[in-house]
């Protein structure tokens, strides 16, 4: 059978992704070396993201800051971990002024060298707490919840679109608490928010758990995650919420008196999402026609192309499809007008279609000469591509049946895409008990056949190291130890044979 | 009388702006040089513009996309009146890595020196056109119509918070055509929605006109701005709309195959507002208790504070309170929800009120134990604080007639902060006929009268230049040309008596 773009996932998942994003004008590349240019269907589904993660994260109390996108050397020299965790990538600026070079170009002025040099921000952490330890003096003015979308920089020195750039976009969540039990309740909390947000909005099923301490954000005391399965059976860490227990406020002053009229310690939290997570939507929703947009996020959920044959009966029909995309917009799907677009380019109607099949948009519908004569449309679904026979499945529909059906019909879409993540991800765990299973399972045949489920001892220092050798060995690492795991009496840990104490994931990732 | 704030606008402009800023917890200093951090009333604010503005520019057709923070220096190289305007205020990133100096701090890695440094953008014209160049083949590609809100970053010697910021915030939208008519259009398009965007959402009456020659941005062939004037009688250029001709298309290589089977150069605009307007509300709008917000921006248009008296009856006023808030954000005003908050923070409910006048939320509701009794509620209006007699006018009214006129309520107070505005604005401009007329209106007397109507010949290079260096001296500059002057039959140019062309406003300015 033949799809719309020119290699299968089967054949090579790495290209097909790159294939995806160039064929759905999601990215580019931008020439700047590991930035890219996020096209508006990219910028769009980013959009829409941000949009309904916005919502929850003010409904549970925050509100949104901006903070400066420099931050000086001296900040990151307080914190010794996070220093060590992000010293090795950022981007400095040394100076603040360019002057002609004498060949017909531009240097930095020497002359204008800066005394500290500034950090392109990885994370904000630290300028961050910095502005906490001036607003926070009693228990009075804890708790402090603010959020910021931002752009962040991290040097990559091997860069792919979406997940790993130079640059990205993303929302960090950082907030100050009187009590280290109300801190990881906040942890928790907003973990509980990107795993509820990353499974209804984006489609996206994710197993939600602790990381194992070698896996744990530069300073934090733990590091939560949600993981997402993709495709080819690799794990995407879609999100991540760390409480950061006293360590920050020690580091940037954030003390307050207390209730008791005692100077304490303020325990904080960070939280983060990024365009990251679109990579995931990709290569979970993604099939051999393109990418598949779970129609919450989609920029334009219903798209309409006119069939035009450059005759006097173009205009009838571009008037049909004038007032069936006023018809739709009238429809509500989610709790929001659909998003409905004419698409009206000057292209022939079998590119745009297939244009649209490829970009993802859940619902194409075309309307010909014929549609308009018999108050019809032409419905193609996006996760329902084709008939049994490997046509094309254009259903020719009663236009006002279609328009009230619509919400249905992208409420359907959005279920069926997470309901196939979900079974997919579900048959790609399996439990495992022995070591060897583990070397059987991931011998390295080029495919990756998800994750085992495994107890361990949860052994730290050396012992740990050893078992993050002994996976490495197999390009594999500890994802996380879901959450609401009950005991486990009896099991033993796959690694050390001691009594396990819980269960995690291990899988190989992106 | 008395005043929240410790200076007046009449004792000392510049140090009540500073005191609202503070005095509203909008932005505060960051310990980084020349960069703020925007607390959450100001982000609010600004969150609010992006959402009205943001509408606007996908209504008339643009759409969002995300271009690199980062610039490499030879792009700069290539459009040489561009890189002199810009080239003595930017950041550059000269290094990837830092590594420990030996004295228990951090330093850039010699051996991570960039080959190419890389430039903060200070605005994206350069890079954005890059991908036009990629983007653009084919008359049938155009128009192409985009925006992006991103952060930018010029390095400024004095700064002030919102009005100049080592870092800001803005939109920038950039635009390419096949014909310079149509770009021209364009450009005076989206002149017109800065225009409708700042008398509407942000209540600032403002000139929309263009600039003169000297003022253009680097690189333009026109640039038009509109003029906002604060209340001390200086201008503020809030938003600025450039026709770029085909300079950065022939710099940058944007060119396309024409209906005709030619190979032409495209015709490029660009656009944009920044944080800085948020300045101009507070020039324009605060008054000596700090600010007003207009409603249509505000990040809650009612505040509902509880008497509270540490006592049994608190329980019910607190549940009349959340009854209220509900009700109110049932209600609808501008066409969305009201924002109503109910403020049960730990604090003195006086101190709360005075916390919320000098924000500048547009109404406060006071609601005590009396009020619940009587069905009442006790309702402050920002425009209107004080009665005749100088004591604040808290207007008690039934609670069901105040949740049924807010939209009313909010309506006027938009409407009123506009007229007040407008009226200063009008009776701040004087047509002026004569040169020494001038040098009476802006004799240093502290003061700032506000702005001339003048005459002029629009001279070019070394004439244009004698007028800029005469204005100069007074610290003057032409604002802009309002647009849509009629001929100016007889008039004499102010500076060199020859016939008139235009009329300008020339001010002091920020």
């Amino acid at each position: 059978m033949k799809h719309a773009l020119s290699v299968t996932r089967a054949q090579d998942f790495a290209a097909w992704y790159q294939e995806v994003i160039t064929a759905a004008d999601m990215a580019e590349e931008s020439g700047v070396r590991g930035c890219m240019v996020i096209r508006p269907w990219g910028y769009g589904i980013w959009e829409r993201m941000q949009r309904i993660l916005d919502d929850r994260i003010k409904a549970t109390g925050h509100e949104n800051c901006y903070f400066p996108l420099f931050i000086p050397l001296s900040y990151f020299e307080k914190e010794a971990e996070h220093v060590e965790g992000f010293a090795k990538e950022m981007a400095v600026v040394t100076h603040h002024r360019l002057i002609p070079d004498g060949k017909g170009g531009l240097q930095p002025d020497p002359a204008a060298r800066l005394e500290e040099p500034l950090v392109v921000r990885p994370t904000s952490e630290t300028v961050i707490g910095t502005a906490f330890a001036r607003w926070v003096q009693s228990w009075r003015d804890l708790p402090v919840l603010i959020n910021q979308w931002a752009n962040v920089v991290r040097w990559e020195m091997r860069t792919r679109m979406f997940l790993r750039t130079a640059e990205f976009l993303w929302q960090e969540g950082h907030t100050a608490h009187a009590a280290a039990e109300e801190a990881r309740e906040e942890t928790l909390r907003m973990l509980e928010e990107y795993r509820a947000f990353a499974e209804g909005a984006l489609a996206l099923p994710v197993i939600a758990g602790e990381k194992p301490e070698n896996e744990r954000f530069p300073g934090a005391v733990e590091t939560w995650s949600i993981e997402a399965m993709m495709q080819d059976g690799k794990a995407l860490q879609a999100g991540t919420s760390h409480y950061l227990g006293t360590n920050f406020a020690h580091a940037q002053g954030i003390r307050f008196q207390s209730a008791a009229g005692e100077l304490e310690y303020a325990h904080t939290t960070s939280w983060g999402v990024s365009t990251r997570m679109i990579g995931g939507v990709i290569m979970t929703h993604g099939d051999d026609d393109g990418l598949r947009v779970p129609p919450r996020i989609a920029p334009w959920q219903v798209v309409i192309v006119p069939m035009l044959r450059d005759a006097p009966e173009d205009e009838a029909v571009v008037s049909y499809c004038k007032a069936l995309r006023a018809d739709l917009a009238a429809q509500s799907a989610f709790g929001e007008p659909v998003r409905a677009l004419l698409d009206l380019k000057a292209a022939k109607a079998a590119t745009k279609r297939w244009g649209w099949v490829k970009k993802g948009a859940p619902v194409v519908v075309e309307v010909g000469g014929r549609d308009v004569a018999a108050g019809n449309v032409s419905v193609i679904v996006r996760t329902a591509l084709y008939r049994a026979d490997g046509k094309l499945d254009a259903r020719v529909t009663p236009r006002d049946a279609f328009v009230g059906g619509v919400a249905e019909t992208l409420a359907a879409v959005q279920e069926s895409l997470f309901a196939e993540a979900q079974a997919r991800m579900r048959s790609a765990i399996a439990p495992v008990d022995d070591w060897a299973d583990i070397e059987r399972m991931f011998a390295d045949t080029g495919g990756h056949p998800g994750w085992a489920d495994v107890a361990w001892s949860k052994p730290t220092g050396a012992a740990l190291d050893a078992v993050v050798e002994r996976l490495k060995a197999l390009k594999l690492t500890i994802r996380n130890a879901p959450k609401g795991q009950s005991g486990h009496p009896g099991a033993r840990c796959i690694f050390t044979g001691d009594a396990a104490v819980e269960r995690v994931l291990i899988g190989r990732s992106y």
